[in-house]
């Protein structure tokens, strides 16, 4: 089946934040032993640490708006390269602080797996 | 050799915006045909459309200022992604706005090209 990738781009986005946002532990199930996520410059691999990682940041209510979602192949293994600009709050009455992340897809089956994540704020 | 990542990161991110900043049309030797740019939303492959997008922006005076650089292995491949957020400033009395950017690293002999390119302004 040959797939539109900014239409997965864009379902992987949405899935992603509306986890993030709803039940951030299952977020784990997108995450193999192999991969990486690099949060604020600290370096985490496999899904206990990153998951761990995320279910500890200091907040519990979350909001992502989506800015940008772009999309790129990353080379003939199927990977996909997305790139993702928004904005995040953590508190209902807070201002939002801008972000952005790198999420490298590798495919798993008919899905795909993050093998490569990258978040960083983007302080104003 | 074995390389140390962040320092082969670090490296490429000085000289490609140094580049960028004092002899734009020299990023050309950076990009390979199946090399792919997307500036803005904007979709380019290959080096001479990239470059001709890039020499093709409405500024000649340019300095990046770089605020953060991450970077990952891609995969099995050899690859490297780095992940950059900095400001621009398009003329000295201007105010700077913020960017991100994401390039995905391929090795060439010695050396590395730029299979993908992802840039976003990020608007305040």
């Amino acid at each position: 089946m040959a797939m539109d990738p900014d239409a997965v781009a864009k379902a992987f986005v949405e899935h992603y934040y509306r986890t993030f946002d709803t039940n951030r532990a299952a977020l784990v199930s997108l995450y193999q032993d192999t991969s990486m996520l690099t949060f604020e410059g600290q370096k985490l691999q496999g899904p206990a640490a990153i998951a761990g990682k995320l279910g500890s940041l200091p907040f519990q209510h979350c909001e992502h708006q989506i800015i940008t979602v772009d999309c790129q192949p990353s080379g003939p293994q199927g990977g996909m390269l997305v790139f993702v600009s928004g904005s995040i709050r953590t508190a209902p009455d807070e201002h939002p602080m801008k972000f952005s992340q790198a999420f490298h897809l590798m495919p798993a089956g008919n899905s795909f797996y993050v093998q490569n994540d990258m978040f960083r704020l983007n302080y104003g």
